[in-house]
């Protein structure tokens, strides 16, 4: 039977910024898949996320989605604190299930997702049903930063710098909340880079602040992985000028970063200009395709994707635990405790 | 009838380089269609390109995918030789087609297809049939190039600088063949970024070679559109150092120009230095993607496809014509004849 | 004797912009000289200039600083129409000779201080007396693009791309103004950087203008060198954005070209930025100290400057000569006749 | 009296790479002064550098050169364990002094100089005798950056990046060293740019070395100033790849960073490099040649030099302790004692 012949039905569940650009992507982009339903607390914005897949169903009911007899695959794009509930549902109802970053914001959560997805497959062996949303291992930039360090381009792996920017915390950001909902990319993307999971970490933050609003902005992590690899980490939520993420890996050799970007360079006004993306979905647009049309293809091949998986979210989200310790034990260094390996998965299969 | 219900059925004719290239885009990448045959005088070679689309059926015949019951629309990857007739065959069919730039490799041939596309619509009234692959108009680079010279950007535009540098040409390429394969793109590309046609043209060239087989390598054009605009075109085929097209419009008040493009930076050996692509497939593959699923979704959708239409092929070809015959007369400044406008077809619809 | 036990004494006849900045320069900057002498038909201009040379003496009579006692060699810097009487009378005065671009703005009048030259040069053999203010052979990007053709990182050169971009024109300048007084750095520098001198041209333009007084602007001159490379230079003194200089040796292995400069990279509002400079005073500034530095080394050793040579002012001025005829001519191509390979004074040395 | 009619004698101690780079630079390219003794160890070695000055006298004895009636100031280049004694000596000769960084390895070496000096003008009010070499401050690059920040371009800054690279560290160099003769850069020139003093500091560093015999390197170094900001500091001295310093500062507007640099861009075998300097001399040609023109310049007008002062140069030293006191144990955050504000010398002018 070829792909063509069968279209991978996807439930949506959240219709928010994320969940409404999944459904566009899925819709417009990406081969083999078809949006059927889409469901949100808020109705409304099911149904203007919607206008990209007009044949969906939209319900306020997430639970109608994970038990839908035209859904065969289900997107978790809800709040943060909602994954680890929907995702256990999706595995609980047997269907491959792909949760946004973070899997959950705790490493306890996290735990038990892999606890639910391992029993699930000792149960009934099957492919893994859960990936996690970490897209940037689906850029292109990040994508040839791995095969380069991979080719020995600079050598052994020394250290690491990451800058995490973005335009404007959302409503009610907490400190803790840039460590667990945005940080937690390079918790994730650092150990792929290396093939090295975090061992230690330590928070340190400036005296000043981006912000006013109690929220500490900038951060900066120091993360040491297994490799003896030590990785800065600066999260500024509020950078203003625009949505920028860099990535150095610096090595006895020679060095390996993801440029600049940007299609056009402009000259006016005795500049000489770059356009800098206002948020995330302009710079990791292609990441996005890539990452679903990866899932699906899997779905169709029955085989594991190439996606984060369940332990590789618990791992990032362990070093997120550990991070918050030591945000809250004034910077000392605190050691992530085992599981945060995701790699055992690769184990397996 | 959702576009998911229906996969449009594609048969492509020429499975070289880029023939190939368009099977497995299709295959991979794009969304609600499907390769159903493929045709090559060498029958090997069409079964390598069905590699990606083992369901497809091959065949040396062409003329079995344009009268293909399951085929719904054909792509003409052929011999530029063969595009006239093979295009032509697809209209009779009443069946959408996208042919491979250049549509002919002369203006007269160009002319022949659109006759008969107007005379296919004017018999029975339908979107128009025939697209024209220049990929550019879909490159993301181009795209804000555009955008930005109609917001004004850079004022007045005044020139255009275009560079387009291959690594090695191909065996047998003449002087004319690099005007009418390759610096035809330019051909088009220009006036659609101005929306102004070529008026008039002149041919130049080094006295030095970087090829010795009797071709002129590089060449220079100068192009003048109906607002005054003066382009230079610069086509070396033979750069070696890498594949890389460059377009500058430079106006009144500020200049918009491609960026360098690569996703990464390497440093290394006292140097700091971005990749340059082998060739234009890597250059230019989100271009041919998204110009693919542009014209399925037409097609889907039953209308104009934005892909250059036939009358933009015709013109690219009348100025083709125009620079071979300056190329053939020392140079002198050579009138394109009317027709060139490609925009005619824009008033229709 | 060592060079700090004497210090030459420079008279610097015209005050304007270009004469104030080498008073300062060579004030500041230059080890071994000493500015004593202003001249400008404007007195409080010279004056203006003193401040950065207290102890200068300021008239309005050139002559006075030709036939100085406290005067060892001359700086032209007036007017360009100026420069062949003031470079002549210093010939004369058998006094070294700086004259600021171009040196004279017609083939014939450069010829005539050529000939006084080799006249002083046969009666007292001596190091030669005129130097020509063609800076950029002394600007570090030009500089290091010559070594880089030399050590054959392009191969074989076959075309070069310059592009002039001044931010606006001169109260009053005209089109051929353009071309002799700007586009001549372009005459000079190409048969510099290749060794090889003009042997034909043609002139082009858009048929739109960035400037509405009559003059064209932009321009576009094709030449041709002796060793078949084709240059082309575009010459927009209106640019409006910035001064900005652009040089690109393509050769038969690769290309090496002026990277874009600027010390700072500055992100805000959405773009990443560097800066271009108001004009040239501050992008050639080090090439303006360089060129003098190395003028006034020349003189205290009594050896040929490496600066260029009367010859070669003559050999950039017949190029523009050629250039005026073509414009005048329609744009066809005009031969330029001897006399305009400046190399022949290596020869001799 | 004008300066050109005054030259300063400059004694040179210490004929090393740096030694004979300011006896060339000062020779050729400065304004208004003249090399006239280089001492030495190795009379060898002063003798090499005399070649650049013929006329100076070379000698074993450095105290000939302080005591020297040909010599007017006193340039200490020799090795930083020797800084200290000859400074001090300098200034009980009453000469000026320019001491390559660091003005001593310790804080309170540093001390020791800033109370001589504090002592030699309380009793002979003059302009202070003691400069230090942090040439940074002088490159176009940093004062751009500082100018920018001051005009707010970034806004308040939050945070400052650091990355100190080179290609080989010398032979016998520790990880101590590395502190005090290469970090000890950023310890100056973070202050400078934010105007602010370092409070505190802690020292990291990866589990891995780009050295194997007992040195650390890279090392990771994190300043907080007393406005708050946090500052990065990478110190990498096997970096293999090239000579590589870059600083950016991010502030709650915008960010400011020195640019690549590099005067040409070569495309050849598939990439498109910039070239890194094989060392720093060439990095901050420019900015040894204006440090020194200034160190001149203020002593021919009897003023303060805008180099660093004996203040600077114990602020830069009592943080280098402080870091090394943090790297010996455990990398905790040591305060910075009061002193290392440099600023103080400020007032009294």
């Amino acid at each position: 039977m070829g792909r063509r012949d069968m279209t991978v039905r996807v439930g949506v569940i959240g219709a928010g910024i994320m969940g409404a650009d999944h459904v566009r992507t899925i819709q417009r982009f990406v081969s083999g898949a078809s949006v059927t339903m889409i469901a949100d607390v808020d109705l409304d914005r099911a149904k203007g996320a919607a206008h990209a897949a007009p044949e969906a169903v939209t319900t306020r009911d997430w639970a109608e989605v994970i038990e839908g007899r035209d859904v065969d695959a289900v997107i978790v794009a809800s709040h943060d604190t909602t994954h680890a509930e929907l995702t256990l549902a999706s595995v609980a109802a047997g269907k491959p299930v792909m949760c946004e970053k973070p899997l959950a914001p705790t490493g306890t959560e996290c735990e038990r997702i892999v606890q639910a997805e391992d029993d699930a497959l000792a149960a009934a062996p099957a492919a893994p049903l859960v990936s996690v949303g970490f897209m940037r291992r689906f850029d292109p930039g990040y994508r040839e930063m791995k095969a380069a360090i991979d080719a020995g381009v600079c050598g052994v792996p020394l250290m690491i710098h990451c800058f995490s920017r973005g335009v404007r915390s959302v409503p009610g950001a907490t400190t803790e909340f840039s460590v667990t909902n945005s940080a937690v990319h390079e918790f994730d993307v650092v150990p792929w880079l290396l093939g090295q999971p975090v061992v230690s970490v330590s928070w340190h933050a400036p005296g000043v602040s981006a912000v006013a609003n109690g929220q500490q902005d900038p951060q900066l992590m120091l993360l040491h992985t297994a490799d003896g690899v030590l990785t800065t980490v600066e999260s500024l939520l509020n950078a203003r000028y625009g949505y920028d993420i860099r990535c150095e890996v610096i090595g006895d050799r020679g060095s390996v970063a993801l440029s600049h970007g940007g299609h056009i360079v402009v000259d006016s006004e005795r500049t000489r200009a770059h356009t800098y993306p206002a948020d995330w979905r302009l710079r990791f647009a292609d990441a996005y395709r890539l990452e679903l049309q990866e899932w699906i293809d899997a779905i169709h091949e029955g085989r594991a994707a190439t996606l984060a998986s369940a332990r590789d979210g618990m791992a990032a989200g362990i070093v997120a635990d550990a991070v918050i310790a030591s945000m809250k034990d004034g910077g000392r260094t605190v050691t992530v405790p085992a599981g945060a390996d995701g790699a055992a998965r690769d184990d397996r299969w």
